[in-house]
């Protein structure tokens, strides 16, 4: 039984290697479209060196573990850009069928407890939800402000916008959320983001 | 001050944002080339699901940063090919060099914690650092295991040369080094691997 259950686990592992193919709307500091694996694992780190800024004390390894994998759903569902409302209509239905079949390859134990840390990432309750959401909004904001705002001018994205798709930040940290919102004040200034 | 201490955290968390281009030698199984990035989130995730393989009990939240981390000195020192010989001279005198660079652009506190992670990675010895190398050794594999050894052909890599590479899996976990050695041997009947 042993070998079946590494044979399982292998071939998850091997199976997740396609979330580096998965392209984000937002560009490294070299140039190129992000991928979901290099998101991640900006994350991870974020979560480690900026977890003193948390609203509330969470566990540590549970909220690495849940950045690492918040988007594996995407192999098969895709990335759904934040301000793509329509495609945010059918994103629950397409990344849970994905959450299904691509956990699903895991031993059943581990299978639970991965699916169970992407569903309570998507709900973004718990403490450690909370503040992986606030660093999966904080990361693209610093690429963007490095790039001077460049991927809101292509896509004419609007301070109100920015400001709800950040609604999910001041849950998990409001120090880094007071942050942001000078951020958002600059690029508002300096017409990276349309003021309405 | 803990303004001060927040620029220097981010300032950091931007810099390291060039880890994505460092580019190794392992192929994707989509095909390009893997970077540093890409490979640390497979490490972690790895860390997380194989642990129950571990020769030793360890701290699952450290081995898990110090995947994160562990080739961060690429940035200033880039990749080192594991069969490069006469890269591997100089390679400790550069990765020390970029270590004082790049950690300590964090506050004292953080720099110091990363930087003993790295060298404690790097001395190979912690019950965490054991397990970590294995999954660094193990990781690359599975790539070349997945395109049917392309990478050893291309360099005409031997059994010796492997099996040397891998002396850092068995202290780690023995039941993930008796998987592997079956992996090498397989590679070697197909002619994947030299046999000497």
């Amino acid at each position: 039984m042993e070998k079946d259950r590494l044979s399982k686990q292998l071939e998850f592992i091997l199976e997740i290697d396609k979330e580096k193919e998965i392209l984000r709307q937002s560009h490294k500091t070299g140039g190129e479209r992000e991928n979901d694996a290099e998101h991640a694992w900006h994350m991870a780190i974020m979560i480690y060196l900026l977890r003193e800024y948390a609203n509330d004390e969470f566990d540590l390894p549970k909220a690495m573990v849940m950045a690492l994998i918040h988007d594996i759903v995407e192999i098969d569902a895709g990335d759904t850009y934040a301000y793509d409302t329509e495609g945010h209509k059918t994103r629950k239905a397409r990344e849970d069928a994905a959450a299904e079949r691509i956990f699903g390859l895991l031993p059943e134990d581990q299978r639970d407890n991965l699916h169970s840390l992407f569903d309570e990432f998507e709900e973004g309750e718990s403490p450690e939800a909370r503040f992986v959401r606030a660093m999966d909004n904080l990361q693209p904001i610093m690429l963007n402000n490095f790039h001077n705002g460049a991927d809101w001018k292509r896509h004419g994205i609007t301070k109100t916008q920015v400001v709800g798709r950040q609604k999910r930040t001041e849950p998990g940290s409001r120090m880094l959320w007071n942050y942001i919102k000078g951020l958002i004040d600059e690029n508002v200034k300096k017409g990276n983001i349309i003021d309405e």
